[in-house]
């Protein structure tokens, strides 16, 4: 029994009223007077060449007030890394859904209208779709004048393959001479959408003094500052963006998509405009997760320990590489798994093709690589006919090992999660009927890092206010940044007010991605609060005749009261220690940056499934997922991340691909595209596996991405469990398993052989 | 020649362009979705029993969505100090113009219907209107439980007489036995109002989950803030006051108004609520400035020395007390004027009657008291025979006196302004004509006190963001501010940014109000851009490989550059120096609070009229008006506050009256109410008188309320001057000239004896 006073508990969402009575204010809800609507015309053609634009119709139509081209806009080239996305196509369209010119207009269907009125000559050019073709030596080039981008890691030319990144440990050749099996296997994965439930939105107003208000659906708002401040080249501080609610992000929401074209409409117009993307437009042409295809090769003793290792990924980025903060993917380092291998080498390729653009989502590259280490460990652990968990559990990092590429990862918790997954679950019993399947897949994932601010202000009544730049794109940070000053306060929750301001109003914060909010905003939260009751006691000390240096020992805080440890009754409220320091409020701040971080959370996944071997259609039954997450801060917020990355991972194993024809996504909706509905939902059994030390407050771990990982494979290895096929290529859709079953001569589990004898 | 980098500079006003192109936001102009306009219905006699209201008709009339009486508020009292104004009369009505019922509609014509059919069965009641009558024994009471109301700084019951104070120093008994002679003499003045262009607006909307977002057009966030969350009962962090620009104050707008009446409409109606009073309301039942009756007495030795002073002044408080932070006003302890007198009793009355409540108004009580004290030292100048620039010098205090309430002021620069003065206007030179007056006045007013704090925020690309939660009524203080941090950074006006933000986003300030932006918040800006300098040239001393200890001596800032001081060539920007702290951001936060301060500033004015004997028009040509005023940070900022201290004071010396009829104002329009136009202004000269150290950064002094003070004597010494008669009650009109000169016999000018022999 925790003596916590805040933290450690499910306290109900501070924003919980203002999401279900519709109160909370999105982007796409703020509306200005004399506001037009934007709207963006696009290329049809996966490739071509814009010969001519013809906006006159467009231009006379009654209540257009502004269309604009790539002459309208600056030259620039956007990117959070390397920087190739124009704001208007120039000449070329480089994948189908390319925005070429855009309107401002009175109403949306005036828009619309003026849209279609807008004629465009293309020349279409040939496309290359298929990222193996792109890495053709002479392959055409989807970027000419690649070796001239901002952020390349490396010079290169002539080329669609913008970055190949290695990693390794030890020397694959010595370890894979000394191994007694060694196996290989492909897996690839399609390219899947975010899914967020609010499509993206921007709304910017020009002051008549030049100053810049952006309204933006993304989960960064300083960021936006940032590149909005650089397009129009103005200093920061005369960009303003006020952050909405954000309505999911899962990394979709990191980049400007229409904020530059908003401001360059509203500059034309003289008026604000404001674009809300379509569902359509977001499948067309936001910036989902990349496809890839992933080949491994693995040196096994006959101890059946691992000893050497090569991954090859290809990541195929479509026609842009700037929605990313990285200009690679943290995935390609992950694909040795966590277990313990001397020797390893992975490659990284990063290929521009004809096709929609991709961008991070929820560990970027990670469940790509998970879906591909786990699949193949449980092959390998087949062929060698052991326990796929046994052979996880005799390879697995223990507390001490190096990573698979050699970094020296804290709090290793791996084997816990596998225990605590195991013994919740079916993991060794008897299979209740035919056609039933139990799979398990590990994971693992740093904590996200970078620089956070916070102010925390006592107020006269002793009431809180936490004042933060940091985002929650649902997650439920409020919540929990929340509970963590209210801890280091001993005042109750609502008592405290926290207001994630705009960018005017608050301290920088590098804003929600990669894990981090928890512990980098968290921990400049929880320090601000300290530095606040740090006041309050000295204050306190003189009301309490308590000598000063010591009153930091001997003065207790609880419910907004401050005690002399030794004798309670000695006691005053928040309120009279701020009074007592001749001011009407106290205040703490705090800034705090972390550059890199070993701080690495586990996680073990075990899927039972029930499969139709003569339709192929798979039923999940159950998911027990046991994450490593060091503390809780808040059980319930805990449990919903981890609830929310099943999900999505059951969609990314079982339905959800981007299909594409001659470039262009063939399924840009939601009935075409298949999401892993409340139907398809198996019960899920969280377990938080508490105790390994966290960097965040209170020991937390990150919980954010890592659930999405380790599902898919622990899915497909359950298939294979209930009906002997290996599917490796995601989705994995009826169709494929019927077609395995087919091939494989029977519809009873019969193990494939992957491996290959030396 | 100063060496400063922007103060001392009349740069532009940073907020001009929003204004000029109607871009700012005042409260009137929010527009909320569902927003419903509310309306209040007032009592039209000034004293009455509310028998029955009946809204049933109202209630009835489609669009009408909420109507509210006293039943449906609590019965709290509220005010700043004495708390006494009930947020719907309940069984009574004090005043007409007094709120006894309110109405929330779609539209503003059918709120206006509606309030017109809400029946109220009044019992009219005897109005005590006249002051004098007030006070007398067994005069009916205004308030009958005025002993039970919070802030009374003495208990007392049965009387209007709700407030007493006096000051003194020595004996006046003997100090009247010591003089020559002794003078007496009574002077009256109206009340008047604040006559902003911006009526007060409020506009409030209720969250779901019971947090309240208010609009306000007062000036003091923080305190709106604090009152509307103790009247609802939430932690004031529940309640977020956001202030929009403000279009005049001059201290009417210092206080709730309609605020709490928009939450229990919108309570009601469940939609937000908004309010904006009309012109006729603002004069009916806003909080203008006191009248006052005002007796002075003074013993003067033959060689013209002031030795004994007594005044007794009775301020008519109206219906109730709670517009004003104190419970007295602080002309009161003024009415010994700046002079050296050894014996002074002060008696002032604050008294209840049956008319509309009176506030503050910029340099409350003082006009009041100065257009009565150098009035009375020009009547006895004249009496004495003395030219009265004379009889002020030999009187006047210096450095190292004692205020005639027996402070000791600091900086003491009276003399300094009357030189300055004399020197550049025509005092002293022969008259151009007949019927052309000169008079002289001076006056002092200290600099206010109180909390404020800031933020300042040096960000990545070396701009500069200063947040504060101070308010700027249209005084220009966001661009003092901005020039306070620009000085103490060193960097240009245009990469500075400030935002005036909401009490959610902002550390606490007490709001503007007596004259105390510049040195409380400005002192808190400047010390918050200090801090972060310090941390700016820490940063750059690593880079220069300058000794830390020494750091803060040996580099210099300028420009957006750090410095070296002996190599100069040696330099790295701000941006560098952000980065190389590792951060995205550097921040200086601080909260500065002065409780009591002995900072004075002095003023002299001198008015030259010319007089049309016959009608009594009084045309003032030229004021000339020499201000200590420390330091200018923004001279023409000064003197704007000046010029306009001086129209507002030509219009109460000849043109401003709120007339009475049976207690109720007789003129609420401004085609009624006279103020004073460009047409009726005079050519203004002002005079910085700079080195007189004052409080503030870079020694400024306070120059918001002073400039009005001096100007109503001048010009009623001017009038003496001209025309030789004493007007001793203002406004000085016309007929009251004209009947003065028919009474003194004469139209030309002849001393009027004042004085009574001993």
């Amino acid at each position: 029994m925790s003596d916590y006073y805040a933290v450690g508990k499910s306290v109900s969402r501070v924003d919980a009223t203002a999401k279900v009575t519709g109160e909370a204010v999105y982007t796409a809800d703020v509306m200005l007077p004399g506001m037009l609507y934007g709207m963006a015309k696009r290329s049809p053609y996966a490739h071509a060449r814009i010969v001519r634009i013809d906006s006159r119709k467009a231009e006379a139509l009654p209540g257009v007030r502004a269309v604009i081209t790539a002459e309208n806009v600056p030259g620039v080239l956007l990117g959070l890394k390397l920087q190739d996305v124009p704001i208007l196509a120039r000449n070329e369209a480089r994948f189908a859904g390319e925005k070429v010119a855009a309107v401002a207009a009175v109403d949306e269907e005036t828009a619309r209208e003026a849209i279609n009125l807008i004629e465009v000559e293309y020349e279409e050019l040939p496309a290359i779709t298929d990222v193996e073709e792109a890495m053709k030596d002479g392959a055409p080039l989807v970027h000419d004048n690649l070796h001239t981008y901002a952020g390349l890691p490396a010079p290169v030319k002539h080329t669609n393959i913008f970055f190949h990144e290695t990693f390794s440990k030890g020397d694959t050749a010595q370890g894979f001479a000394q191994a007694d099996l060694v196996f290989e296997q492909t897996f690839t994965t399609p390219i899947v959408h975010q899914g967020y439930m609010e499509p993206h939105a921007a709304l910017v107003d020009i002051a008549p003094d030049g100053g810049v208000t952006v309204w933006s659906s993304v989960k960064v708002p300083f960021r936006v500052r940032a590149i909005m401040a650089e397009i129009i080249g103005l200093p920061i501080t005369r960009v303003r963006v006020i952050p909405g609610f954000v309505g999911g992000d899962f990394g979709g929401k990191g980049m400007v998509l229409d904020e530059p074209l908003c401001y360059y409409l509203a500059r034309k117009s003289g008026r604000p405009v404001k674009m809300v993307m379509s569902r359509q437009e977001e499948f067309l042409a936001a910036s989902p997760r990349h496809a890839s295809i992933i080949r491994l090769k693995a040196g096994v003793s006959k101890s059946a320990e691992l000893v050497a290792w090569e991954a090859n990924a290809v990541f195929d980025s479509g026609a842009y590489a700037g929605y990313k903060p990285g200009v690679g993917l943290g995935g390609t380092k992950k694909l040795a798994g966590a277990y313990r291998v001397p020797h390893v080498r992975i490659d990284g390729y990063y290929v521009y093709t004809h096709t929609v653009p991709c961008g991070h989502c929820r560990a970027p590259g990670d469940p790509q690589a998970s879906f591909a280490v786990e699949s193949f460990i449980d092959m390998i652990a087949s062929r060698l006919k052991l326990d796929p968990f046994c052979f996880r559990w005799l390879n697995a990092l223990e507390e001490g090992d190096l990573s698979p590429t050699g970094e020296p990862w804290k709090a290793i918790n791996l084997k816990e999660t596998m225990t605590a997954a195991v013994n919740a679950s079916g993991w060794g019993k008897p299979k209740p009927r035919k056609h039933y399947g139990i799979g398990i897949a590990c994971a693992e994932r740093p904590t996200g890092t970078g620089e956070s601010s916070a102010v925390v202000i006592v107020s006269g009544d002793g009431s809180v206010n936490l004042i933060t730049g940091s985002s929650d794109p649902g997650t439920g940070s409020r919540t929990i940044l929340c509970q963590i000053v209210a801890e280091a306060l001993k005042v109750p929750m609502d008592r405290i007010t926290i207001n994630l301001v705009d960018t005017d109003s608050a301290p920088y914060d590098q804003g929600a991605g990669g894990g981090r909010t928890t512990f980098v905003a968290g921990l400049s939260a929880y320090r601000a609060a300290l530095e606040v009751r740090k006041q309050l006691v000295a204050s306190a000390a003189k009301l309490l005749k308590c000598p000063q240096e010591q009153a930091q020992d001997l003065i207790e805080a609880r419910d907004g009261f401050l005690f002399v440890k030794s004798d309670p009754n000695k006691k005053i409220s928040y309120s009279q220690a701020v009074r007592a320091a001749g001011k009407s409020q106290l205040i703490g701040e705090e800034t705090f940056s972390c550059k890199e971080m070993d701080d690495t959370c586990f996680a073990t996944h075990i899927a039972e499934v029930q499969v139709d071997a003569e339709r192929g259609v798979v039923e999940v039954l159950r998911i027990t997922a046991a994450h490593d997450i060091g503390f809780a801060i808040n059980p319930a917020a805990a449990e919903g991340q981890i609830e929310g990355g099943i999900v999505q991972g059951v969609g990314f194993a079982l339905l959800e691909e981007m299909q594409r024809a001659e470039g262009k996504v063939a399924n840009p909706t939601l009935t075409d595209y298949k999401l892993c509905t409340s139907l398809d939902a198996p019960e899920i059994v969280t377990l938080l596996v508490e105790g390994a030390p966290g960097a965040g407050p209170f020991h937390a771990k990150a919980i954010g991405e890592i659930p999405t990982c380790p599902i898919a494979p622990a899915v497909a290895n359950a298939i294979f469990d209930a009906v002997g096929v290996r599917i490796t290529e995601l989705p994995i859709t009826g169709e494929k398993i019927v077609k395995a079953l087919k091939e494989s001569g029977a519809s009873r589990p019969v193990p494939v052989a992957v491996g290959k004898e030396r």
